[in-house]
């Protein structure tokens, strides 16, 4: 059967987000105060094809290890539907 | 109050997405065939300070049309907790 996968992808807390912290500079610049701990990550979706959607999350996951994402510096989330 | 807010970017249909094109080459390379329809986009969290939901989703609206998303090639999604 076809998957549909979404993995989120996240800096892991105290990791450096350059791009969360250059929005977080930018937006009072633009009016909009009040805003804080901004963590820009990765939103990946994805079709696949697997036997049941236990084994779906098991592949994305491994993917997530060996190439979506860096897990010395990012945590992830899997969501199969 | 303060909400927590989720910004879902995704590139929209039809627009070259590189990412998920150099993604999509490099998993049957790893052994995982199956997968297609792979797109990467952006995900931000944040924290702001609003009235209430309305108003806080209104806000982040704003924000995604003016800094945080591209309309002319990206949609948008956001949540509010």
């Amino acid at each position: 059967m076809r998957y549909a996968a979404v993995v989120d992808v996240m800096p892991k807390e105290g990791i450096a987000d350059p791009q969360g912290q250059t929005i977080e500079k930018a937006l009072p610049a633009l009016g909009y105060g009040g805003v804080a701990e901004i963590r820009v990550g990765k939103r990946i979706e994805l079709q696949l094809e697997a036997a049941g959607p236990d084994e779906a999350r098991e592949r994305v996951l491994e993917m997530c290890e060996r190439l979506l994402a860096n897990p010395v510096i990012e945590v992830y989330e899997v969501t199969i539907r």
